[in-house]
């Protein structure tokens, strides 16, 4: 997994799968594979400190599980903004699926929003990465833009406001981490179903055949987005019934004693 | 809309838009448009007494607010369990997909799961008649299948959950509620910009052009699924913070007094 994976005679020019899949306008990424890990790991690790001191100094006695909550929120929130972002931002004005309703009006098709595989930006080289394991953020696949763009639009914002929220102890901390929870949980859902869906019934797959990209990206990458939303929904609910179930017993009591 | 819609010359045997699109299989519908969709309405408005007569006698003085809110999750579960639940059931045994892992194993690849197109029960119809305005539930859609799966094995049981857990005023009424209409909310959202992303980039239109199919089938029946559900939302993330800020102000009392 050292060097970027060069283009196969059975694809003609790029790397992805399944074979014969289009992936106009491909440049070979520059960097390794494993520089590229590293640089993301790096980035993921860097959002921290400065998170820390932050919460900590705003929240004096902040509980370590707290911290972690917030860790995630901030680190899912840079992910879902700037990285998934990505995926449904344009990289040439004029030329994205986001200006195609103006070139349709004008009665012009054409393909030229497919511009993921030419990107060489980190971030774009970084997704070719991904792709290896999962070729729909090549080929701009209709579920994939529309699911990353809700995410990109509303779990990556509101994953910073829970953050906010936890950090102030807001009553507003646990609707909101339930709903973007499920957001991302429903979403990933979605998002495995799907490909397994289409493996199974229809004999597509989009990674590549080698299991390092199948297991270490496309399911490792992922689960953490099954695991965590739903060990935090699982809180969230948790809190939420407690306190309700306490103020209909303080009701109660009020009732009796008067 | 008073009779099935015939196959055009451009079909060659099925009313379903894209042009070309297949449905292997295809039985035309016996019953009127007209004679569906009463019959769906009758049915929505059949399961209210009942509902009505359950909730209002397990729990007396049910503000009339709350009842509404019991009918919408009586109707919501029944619809994506019995209705929507059949898009992802088989009808022949060892023809949907569901077997096809089985089948698969075998090293044998059918398209026999395409099965929509040739039911003739009354949902059957029913769905045919609906498709008219979203060719994706005779195609078995991947993403249609997958949504639908989790709509009718989650949010339709959840849904009567939650009839239940209101009528009982139990702690985890909006927590649950919040779950199941942000679960409705999204499946939809994704339901519809998938469609729209299709026509607007690839210009794939999955209704017929006749505007209403569009509007009526398509458009406006889904429309509840999504303001319905934000008003709901509103609702519990309001008395949810509500109680936080509660309980949190009589913790902060109490400190005072002690």
């Amino acid at each position: 997994m050292d060097g970027p994976i060069a283009g196969t005679g059975a694809h003609g020019d790029h790397p992805f799968y399944p074979l014969g899949v289009a992936v106009p306008g491909y440049v070979a990424n520059s960097m390794s594979a494993g520089v590229l890990v590293l640089i993301f790991a790096a980035g993921c690790g860097v959002i921290f400190l400065p998170t820390y001191l932050v919460a900590s100094r705003a929240r004096p006695g902040l509980p370590a599980g707290e911290l972690l909550i917030i860790f995630w929120f901030v680190l899912s929130g840079c992910i879902h903004l700037f990285f998934e972002g990505k995926v449904t931002s344009p990289s040439t004005p004029g030329s994205s699926h986001v200006s195609l309703s103006a070139e349709r009006r004008q009665g012009y098709f054409s393909y030229n929003h497919l511009n993921m595989a030419s990107k060489t930006d980190l971030f774009g080289q970084l997704w070719k990465e991904y792709s290896l394991s999962d070729s729909r953020y090549m080929t701009q696949d209709p579920f994939v833009v529309c699911m990353e763009t809700v995410t990109a639009v509303f779990w990556g914002p509101l994953s910073f406001a829970c953050a906010y929220l936890i950090v102030t102890e807001h009553p507003l901390r646990h609707p909101l981490q339930l709903i973007v929870s499920l957001g991302q949980l429903y979403g990933d859902v979605l998002y495995y179903a799907i490909c397994w869906f289409n493996e199974l019934v229809y004999g597509i797959a989009y990674s590549r055949p080698e299991p390092f990209y199948y297991w270490m990206y496309y399911v490792l990458c992922n689960a953490f987005w099954i695991v965590i939303p739903l060990m935090l929904m699982y809180q969230s609910v948790g809190e939420t019934a407690a306190v309700f179930a306490k103020v209909k017993k303080a009701a109660r009591a009020g009732k009796k004693t008067q």
